[in-house]
């Protein structure tokens, strides 16, 4: 740990101002809580994040952000001014969910523990981003470097980071923006460093299709799909460095007595390394080959054989920040001195966009705890001691990268 | 060949009433084949057949019938009295299609062969009912029994032949009807005589779902749900009692970067013999029983396992109609008076359920040709000669068994 990280932290931390933050972030705790549940029950779908993105604008309109709106991705973004003629960092947390449109988002609450698709991933840490807003202006901070400040689309699945990749490669704030720190679901001690790389891969397997009884003895796509998955699902992948496979989506056929023309399935491949994922990719390929071959070989082609379309739709790069880098120390000595444990992970997030362009960039997370992410269960807990900790730990980060002006 | 059949078909075909009757059948040949066209472009998916039952329904009304009517199931019904005091015999075609909602069922035409979704399956029969409604009418012929004419709903797939089901055990005709004729797909040298059995599934594949990087490692229901696929794609079955299986419509998954809590998948199993059918059957459920415990022993089910739920969504019983019943000789008679070959087939159609109530049943070809049935790539050939002679041979079948009021 760099003396100068942890200077620097315990410099802001014992600084008046920054307690009078915390305190302002202490007293609204309940209604940062509020904040959480509104917007987790405005649904946020992947390529329908507009009403979330809308309802997050008008409730970030109080805090004066300079140039508060929505760019054309749909990502909204706010300059908080600093004191002048420093850099400019950014700070965003996501907007969208995995979930499909009509997926119940009603919270329920047991105790201090809230449930519901989105909850933690990324709802939280949009309302976290406001309170840390209110905290800065209550308490009358103003940094060194301007902070955009983005509530981003894009993030999960097949929005392919679509938000953060225009934010960096095509919006008014391409090129300018120094370093980055996504707030990301709720743990505070996992601090993601390193970007995992993942291929996406929509396969549609295709066949001639026919009458369930009549045409009984013609190639299916169904069969050749399900060898495919189930050859996918015996790939060995090593732990370290971190390899995983997903068949997540699927679909297609038009009738129960008919054997379908026409199927697909969504798969996920990732990997902490470009060349593991490279070789995952290649065994991939290689299995639908197989499953497609052997299914012809199986059974009749005298109406056609079965074909398999393969398209990529997601090709996230990898990268990485070092673990020397003033960011992640800076954040590894706000989230220690704050009572978490630490480490350091690989995951697709956000910052996977700034890493691959050789750009600072982490992610924290947004306080308090939660699970099962991603699943109809998950769900955080709003206690508010890990909950506040956690959201000072992430201030205190945020200052130290942007500077407090004196 | 019986005597009797061959006689009265051989008097029908010789009397100047059936003559003039196939005289209007050629000559308004090029009408019955725009009501197909326009029967076929209204989509008819499986229960939601309404728009197209009411179309058919004033096609009718031209036609003498009495109680033309829409059932309480959405079947058209209308009654063509005989001379009185004679039994009332059925003539049924369906309505709907394998096809979902949205389907292009645009009539594409190349010389006599005409492409779309369901144009032989079963809408050119729907047109032949009306063209021989127009025949007797035009004819003046009386017959002996009351013959009630059916277009009826949800003979394929899940419909689960609810049409004919609420036909034969609920509606205003139950116990009724005498015999049943039903005309299905165009090939007039397929006999129907016996009802394959069928029993359909859809089986639900849940488990924990969660994070298809972060959670990677527990059970999936989409491996369990492909072994099970692939279990069944490779299960042998007897060609003779013929015995088939297909994985026919599938879906499930939420999002590309989550393994999915919840996945399903339709299953087809269909038998001549009911006790190959109760095999397979058996043999079915040991595979998902046997897919769900290897996924459940292959990956982590720290969070859950896999479960499958199974629920039966077709049951079509079988039954036969003995080959040397007179109505089965009376279209063996009357088919190969036209000049085609006949063979006797087992098939699941409506006539299962009069079939499998004892009730007299076959079905019979619609006439022309066609293929490819419950593919995207249907087609039926209208070119005049065989579609006519076809017509006629299923006119005599029907006059037959009505017998011609003197």
């Amino acid at each position: 740990m760099s003396d100068h990280a942890q200077a620097t932290i315990r410099q802001i931390m014992d600084s008046p101002s920054f307690r009078r933050a915390v305190d302002v972030i202490t007293a609204e705790h309940d209604r940062m809580v509020r904040d959480i549940i509104t917007l987790t029950e405005i649904e946020s779908p992947p390529f329908n994040e507009n009403v979330r993105a809308k309802a997050w604008l008008e409730m970030a309109r109080a805090h004066g952000l300079t140039d508060l709106e929505m760019d054309a991705e749909g990502n909204i973004t706010g300059m908080r001014r600093g004191a002048g003629n420093g850099r400019t960092v950014c700070v965003a947390a996501h907007l969208d969910t995995v979930f499909p449109g009509g997926t119940d988002v009603k919270v329920r609450r047991k105790g201090t523990k809230l449930f519901a698709p989105g909850i933690g991933d990324d709802t939280r840490s949009l309302a976290v981003i406001l309170a840390w807003l209110r905290a800065l202006d209550a308490a009358g901070i103003t940094t060194r470097d301007d902070i955009l400040f983005v509530a981003d689309v894009g993030e999960e699945g097949l929005g392919d980071l679509r938000g953060v990749r225009h934010l960096f490669q095509k919006g008014q704030y391409k090129d300018r923006i120094s370093a980055f720190i996504t707030v990301d679901s709720p743990d505070m001690d996992r601090i993601v460093t390193g970007a995992v790389g993942s291929k996406r891969y929509r396969v549609t397997f295709n066949g001639p299709g026919g009458h369930s009884y009549g045409a009984f003895g013609l190639v299916s796509p169904m069969f050749a799909m399900a060898d495919a998955v189930s050859r996918l699902g015996r790939v060995p992948v090593p732990d370290k460095p971190k390899t995983t496979y997903s068949a997540s989506v699927t679909g297609g056929g038009t009738s129960i007595n008919a054997i379908p023309n026409s199927v697909w399935t969504d798969f996920d491949l990732r990997s902490e390394s470009p060349a593991e994922l490279d070789r995952l990719e290649q065994r991939f390929m290689d299995i639908i080959d197989a499953s497609v071959k052997a299914e012809n070989g199986l059974r009749s082609t005298r109406n056609g054989a079965v074909t398999a379309d393969i398209v990529k739709v997601g090709d996230r790069p990898a990268g990485a920040t070092p673990e020397n880098h003033e960011l992640v120390r800076f954040a590894q000595a706000a989230i220690e001195a704050h009572g978490f444990e630490t480490r350091f992970e690989y995951s697709s997030t956000d910052a996977n966009i700034p890493m691959s362009m050789g750009i600072p960039a982490i992610k924290i997370g947004s306080g308090g705890y939660g699970g099962r992410q991603h699943s109809l269960e998950e769900w955080i807990d709003v206690e508010p001691d890990a909950s506040i900790r956690g959201m000072a730990a992430g201030l205190a980060t945020v200052l130290a990268l942007a500077g407090v002006a004196e």
